[in-house]
């Protein structure tokens, strides 16, 4: 098996390669595993602390330049796993970049694909951030998007793209739509969900962090383990197993901000819980107060996908895993 | 005011300029009406049987010439009427001519309205086609689109980018998604749904039509009187009475075939209804079978939109106006 990992220098893109690596083998489609024979880290960015494999290729070029990805699909590819983005923010704030990166790079992409004539694998990393409304909608699998930010619309052009070049056998898609990932290690990001994790995270570490929104804010979350868990799992379901439709809502957990500070102040004490400060930002408002955090995700969990069980399960995760 | 009619030598886009020509004035944004300067009729294709009028310009020409719609956009424009498609039937045999025009020309539409940096008005024709699945759904205005077609696939993406170009203010986009328009007068097209007419129209005129698929389908259908009346709604309603959303599923009537045939009857005859065969088509069976027949159009009523009030009317009108 030869895979790529399109942005696999984040951290969901490089805990997925060290968890690949590790396995040593994947399914798709619903076969017996095979070796992983070559996993390619694609990024613009270098990742650091990546561990001497044979197996791994690093390329450190630019999703948009049509001629790289050319060349690297020249070798038959089975899976790509595709976590390359402009995130919420910064699509939000620079339009021209984020349609570049997030909408026309994947179109080439996608065409590119089709290209080569024997439909790859390609598990797409959308967001639930596709949704956006009034904050007491409860999502359902059929509900439509209505996408408040440029990100969230550019994702969901690309789930419908993803369903109809699969409907039409030119790819295996799978778009999985990914609920907000707490605790991000590393540092804060231009996701508009950067905050969720560095209130945990940094204070954990002695430092200060900003909460944007008020305590009683609710969002949809997923551990970094559980959301590389079901990446895995969509690569490896079969095609017939999503009834016409390669797009779905994964599971999470329905989680006020109140009940994570509660948890901060079980592992790390008051003190933690009092380097969260509470200024309000308007512009981050905007933005995560119209993502839905009550999702009925009935196919996710038909189709055997992941979630974590409760708020202090992630904080200890974090813990235990990167810290 | 200045307006351009994509797709402006069609059934509907004749019939939008006639009207507007006839009514000599539209408002834009929930302003006073004012009256109409200049009409460009824009179409790859010769329109038949135009008046002799002032503010009539005709334009041969192709959407996707984006030199052709840049110097078309030279001039202030009030309005634009966007019909111009690859229909279902042709986007789903020739995938790549249904992307260039349906989603590229689209793409590259956007970004010149964009650029004009003062938000023009566009009326974009989405396609209830944009549904599909079990065809027991009801379709409410929630509802996510799943299309089974490439047509529906790229009319469900610009709906999309039309909202995110709205809400950002780039233009005052309106996206109205259109039911099956019947009765549709002219020849048969490689419109998927182009039986639903002709099994109407040609018996009316003693000639034979094919009903490929069974009496008891049903349809949801609007006629084109009444579709050319929402466009016009959809134009003058203030950006604000669509509450952030700018999509809107249009009200129609749910019809069984057997209905059409049994009003057929009525008007023409049994010798009519006698001239229809009922021999199975599987390829638009799998197109046309997925679209939801029932659809509960909420918004759309409250917004004003208008639907027929039966098929006898529906067929009437026909004979009227176009026969």
């Amino acid at each position: 098996m030869r895979i790529i990992i399109f942005g696999g220098a984040g951290f969901i893109g490089k805990k997925l390669a060290l968890e690949l690596l590790n396995l040593g083998e994947i399914a798709i489609d619903g076969s017996e595993p095979k070796p992983i024979s070559e996993l390619v880290l694609f990024d613009k960015f270098k990742a650091e602390g990546l561990p001497t494999d044979d197996r791994l290729v690093v390329m450190n070029e630019d999703i948009c330049d049509s001629a790289v990805i050319e060349k690297l699909l020249a070798k038959h590819v089975d899976v790509i796993f595709h976590l390359a983005a402009i995130v919420s923010g910064e699509a939000e704030k620079n339009f021209d970049l984020g349609m570049q990166v997030n909408l026309h790079a994947n179109l080439t992409l996608l065409e590119q694909c089709r290209a080569l004539g024997y439909a790859p694998t390609m598990v797409f990393a959308s967001s639930c951030g596709v949704f956006g409304g009034e904050l007491t909608d409860v999502i359902e699998d059929h509900t439509g998007p209505t996408p408040k930010s440029s990100y969230g619309t550019q994702k969901a052009v690309v789930d419908l793209l993803i369903n109809d070049y699969t409907r039409r056998g030119f790819i295996k898609g799978r778009s999985i739509r990914l609920p907000t990932i707490a605790i991000r290690p590393g540092k804060p990001n231009a996701a508009t969900s950067s905050f969720i994790s560095s209130i945990i995270r940094e204070p954990l570490q002695g430092k200060p962090a900003n909460c944007p929104v008020s305590a009683e804010s609710k969002f949809w979350i997923l551990s970094p383990k559980k959301v590389v868990e079901n990446f895995i799992i969509a690569c490896e379901l079969p095609n017939e197993a999503w009834k016409g439709n390669w797009v779905v809502n994964l599971p999470g957990l329905t989680t006020p901000i109140a009940d994570m500070v509660e948890q901060l102040e079980v592992v790390g004490g008051k003190e933690a819980a009092e380097l969260i400060t509470w200024e309000p930002d308007e512009f981050l408002q905007s933005i995560v107060l119209t993502w839905p955090p009550e999702l009925v995700t009935t196919k996710g969990i038909a189709l055997g996908f992941k979630k974590d069980e409760n708020v202090g399960e992630i904080i200890q995760a974090f813990i235990d895993e990167d810290l």
